[in-house]
């Protein structure tokens, strides 16, 4: 089954609850706006590619559950709803993307309600679908970096679960994987979510690939050693330059390979790309609870002392000149990466 | 009290059992030589300063309770109990050095058993007290670099924790705030075992100096902002050229400060130092169990999926171009590294 995904019988968003995994494969289902921007917000979905489908059947959604009777009631409705979905999660900009695309459908003439409703639901079908087949090319592209016998870095997770289905750079290793090529997976535990140990892990051991966790810390020390050859991450909004915003850590894992000579590449759909900011810090960087640095236990016991305080920025920002290349659904891109992205992304 | 302490009622050495910190705090007793290594192999005593103490008190505790009845015997069976301690952990160069000043000690003539045994721990009570005024010094040398309102990033624990008492890195932390400077620190929690939220936070917290703890993954982000002064940690064994092993995660830290020009500070008393090594690769790196990785849980659940698998370096090797300078009871060193470290620490 898809990460996100449209119930047919009833209007509802169908999402993996990927606050459970690895422990528990269950569904959480939204009926209503309120539930999908819960969603978003408490990570029941992440991931880039995934918030933003997710976002897109979030104004379906709205639009079926409404009680407007007219078209224009209708349009009000989901602009205020398109402004809830947006400040779900301010990073990641293809949520905004997707709700812009779901704006323009909205904007069409219509006559009826159902009319509006049925054009966004299979808007946001399409988008989702798009979504597959994107991410499909971009691991086409991207595997052919990959050698048989590499030992590849990754950080948080990239995988099917952070899209609709296949991933960003999860998808590559994966595409590499199926072509017969031997990889071994070196995964970023990924801390303060751990979604290198809980998800990328777990969907690696789905996959058949070989893995180890590491803690986030131990990248430098196998770097330095010359026991990776490739690092390889998503991307949560990447500006105009190529600086690319991402998890937290990504920026000292992609320092730690450019000491080493150890190639870096970000993976991600153009649609990740923001071309109105000129470089990495305009992108807006989401501080999340302290909890979620602070509620963490070894055999049971909670690790911080009671009254301790916490930082917690979710995501930094790796300048351009870290990448060796990025790899999109329109091909790699290369160094000059402020002149090349660009150029590429609006298919001059 | 004391972090490590002689039982002057029954031979024996008292520790604080740093495995049940911040939730408890509890004594371990250790009245032979398997419960002296138990404790240092199992991390009920960390820390390079504090594991040297340990050892050099377990020497003695083993002569005390060994049932040779001439010094002969006793010689023999204390070469044996050298090896036993050596072996505890592989990557503290203090541990076997503070057990070579015991052998000194034991080579010398003796008449009794009781003869040697006293000799041997007044020998290692001398070592304690010695450490407690060694971090003193080191403290005061290292407090002049910082300024009143440094914000400073600290990986570990290198407070009275990881020491007989005081601390090398936190000790210059903690004078700086003694002489009335206002300091925050931000404390990287550092994963795998956490002796940063564990043990740092609560030691600032007894302190009452302010910080936030940050997910590792973090320190990047704030230091690429600038929001970070200095940056100061321990070491675990520093070879002849400057390289300095300790933390795994250091040396990413390190290089993240590096790149966006804050400080860089070791410190650490010069039986640390090993002169025998010429560089850091040179250094025996101490591989954990997966299971520190591996049994960390969210809300109760364990994060990774079962079956998985880890690697788990101890620690990693920071070169000493990254190095501002290095802080050590003989005063700063400052680069170049490789001439001038040899030099101060052989007091030429």
């Amino acid at each position: 089954m898809r990460t996100v995904d449209w119930d047919k019988n009833r209007p509802g968003i169908h999402l993996i609850d990927q606050r459970l995994l690895p422990g528990r494969v269950e569904l959480f289902t939204c009926r209503g706006l309120d539930e999908t921007v819960f969603a978003i917000r408490e990570m029941v979905v992440r991931g880039a590619p995934a918030i933003g489908v997710t976002a897109a059947f979030g104004m379906a959604l709205a639009a079926c559950v409404s009680p407007a009777t007219t078209p224009e009631g209708l349009r009000a409705e989901l602009r205020t709803a398109a402004r809830q979905l947006n400040a779900a999660r301010p990073t990641a900009v293809n949520l905004g993307w997707a709700v812009r695309q779901m704006l323009v459908i909205l904007e069409q003439p219509a006559e009826q309600v159902t009319q509006v409703c049925e054009r966004l639901i299979a808007a946001a079908q399409n988008l989702a679908d798009e979504d597959v087949a994107i991410n499909y090319r971009m691991a086409a592209v991207g595997a052919g970096l990959i050698h048989d016998g590499d030992t590849i870095l990754h950080h948080c997770n990239t995988g099917a679960l952070a899209a609709v289905d296949w991933g960003t750079a999860l998808g590559v290793i994966r595409m590499a994987h199926e072509q017969g090529k031997r990889v071994h997976v070196l995964v970023d535990e990924t801390r303060p979510r751990l979604q290198g140990a809980r998800l990328t892990a777990w969907e690696l051991q789905q996959l058949g690939i070989p893995y180890d966790i590491i803690s986030d810390n131990a990248a430098g020390f196998f770097l330095r050693r010359q026991e990776v050859q490739k690092v390889f991450f998503g991307a949560d909004r990447v500006a105009a330059n190529g600086d690319v915003a991402n998890k937290i850590g990504s920026y000292m894992l992609a320092l730690a390979a450019h000491a080493n000579n150890v190639p870096v590449y970000s993976v991600f759909p153009t649609s990740t790309v923001d071309l109105t900011l000129a470089h990495g810090d305009l992108i807006p960087i989401e501080e999340r609870s302290a909890d979620e640095v602070l509620d963490i236990q070894i055999r049971g016991e909670r690790a911080s002392p009671l009254g301790a305080t916490a930082r917690n920025p979710a995501f930094d920002v790796t300048p351009y000149p870290l990448f060796t290349a990025l790899v999109t659904e329109k091909g790699l891109i290369h160094p000059p990466l402020p002149e090349n992205l660009p150029r590429i992304v609006q298919g001059i």
